[in-house]
């Protein structure tokens, strides 16, 4: 079994690793050469210094994996990758692109007979050793090509991943998941913030989040790492409170709009997310100026420029 | 060790059960017979047909643990015990109490040189097997008296457990818990309902679910359960959209409130349970007429009646 790898950035670099070590062939490409080097210094990957390059050094029909940021970046490579591959060749996107691209990629390179693959892909940066979840929407057909693939990224060979339906779907799944992951956080966040409120008591949250990760109702993995850097610092004075987002969130807060569906603890985490990256807290002001407009409640001068 | 049991129900039963084979004489009290009867008869407990008895049949220093109905059930039981137990007798409380309440228990029974421990217990009927997830306010020395209990009803001797401070703190600890796990059910449901409401592809959550269980950020004992139920019947349309509540959210709501503390999460999964039990749905009813009143839009007649 041979796969072309495109990207080779965290995610992309480790699931090369892990792909080598279940013994397939992986010929990698990244605009980066130092990228390149590490994983033949590493792994033996094979490298290819463009698509076309990474094209020609497999045989058909070829399975090619993008782990690229979803976006542009992906767009151009399968507009590039769709000239280069021919039919009966898969491409697989592994990046976590908006389903409603995946869907439309789907059916533009289906008019050229290249099987699409829209693969969710969850682990972080411990997939390298637990294996990856994956959610993989298209044919059952290509599925069933890359099946060794799919078996060797998966955490074990007949779990943690799931053919979810027909082009887009995987990406979808993956988005809910991680709409889920966000309002899972938030609650873990908002619990324990307010343990931390309790001043007076002084609580314990290393301990305390420990002792919930066995035998209690929250037990998750994403507990098990909250307990881990408590336990090396539990003030987190250190941390700027600026929480990012790549999009995710944001796309299940739009699906639940567009389905009709009521979401409010998803939406709430997403909105808890921007808050924390308002800088200028313009709503905050108009509040205050308002208190003050009606009831001559005094403003604070502004601390933070 | 010995131990005084009062409250057999579905959790003191099986705390009972447990304790038993852990080798710790009990002796037990329910108001219903029926339950003194089976515990005798299943793990050799020692039935007693009153507090007082109950008392009696425990030797100094007694230790009894109350599993009941937190409010009025749990205040008369307390009331009663503190005049039959004696200095240097510990009285710990193992129902959902508002620490508020422990709090002044503490203080109160203090004045009679008992030692009162509030403990959070989670686990539900699982805790029979994997043990109980313990949080226990009180004094160390309390805590030390009784630490084969709480070794043995733990998941293991030195895991799932944890002294959390003063008394009401390990009920307020249990409060948050149950808070974050309000947040985390609501976070699942939003996203699983989003899966169902994306009808045209029919996907399979149980295969979903079960998938996520392995190698996701999202992994977690409520997953397992969710992905458990879904494999036998994904439909759920025999089940009621009706989600109870047992308090600790709602006072999780109240303390973010009294800290002046952001939980939006937590207070939107709250929110939620209310919806799913307000059969009126006077708000909605407002909506509606509200809408006619300024646009003309059609009301429904009302369905439910």
């Amino acid at each position: 079994m041979q796969l072309g790898m495109v990207g080779l950035g965290r995610m992309g670099a480790n699931m090369t690793r892990r792909l080598r070590a279940g013994g397939i062939a992986v010929v990698g490409f990244d605009r980066n050469p130092g990228a390149l080097e590490t994983l033949v210094a590493d792994c033996s990957m094979v490298p290819a210094l463009s698509l076309n390059e990474l094209v020609d050094k497999l045989s058909p029909p070829r399975s090619v994996w993008l782990m690229l940021p979803a976006g542009e970046i992906t767009e151009a490579a399968i507009a590039e990758l769709s000239f280069l591959m021919a039919p009966g060749d898969i491409l697989v996107d592994g990046g976590n692109a908006n389903y409603k691209d995946s869907v439309r990629r789907g059916a533009t390179l289906a008019l050229r007979q290249i099987e699409f693959i829209d693969a969710g892909v969850s682990g972080g940066v411990w997939g390298l050793e637990n294996g990856y979840a994956l959610m993989l929407g298209g044919s059952g057909s290509a599925l069933r090509q890359l099946d060794t693939v799919v078996r060797t990224l998966a955490p074990a060979p007949d779990r943690g991943w799931v053919h979810t339906g027909p082009s887009g779907s995987g990406h979808f799944v993956k988005m809910i998941h991680n709409g889920i992951e966000y309002g899972m956080m938030q609650s873990y966040a908002e619990g324990l913030a307010l343990l931390h409120g309790r001043g007076d008591w002084n609580l314990d949250l290393a301990a305390i989040t420990e002792s919930w990760r066995h035998g209690s109702v929250i037990q998750s993995w994403l507990l098990d790492l909250t307990a881990g850097f408590l336990a090396r610092d539990q003030d987190l004075a250190a941390i700027e409170p600026f929480v990012a987002d790549s999009g995710e969130g944001r796309w299940t807060a739009i699906e639940a709009i567009e389905q009709g569906v009521s979401a409010p603890v998803i939406i709430a985490a997403l909105m808890s997310r921007f808050a924390s990256r308002d800088g200028q807290d313009y709503s905050a002001r108009l509040l205050a100026m308002m208190r003050q407009a009606f009831g001559g409640h005094a403003t604070l001068p502004a601390s933070g420029e």
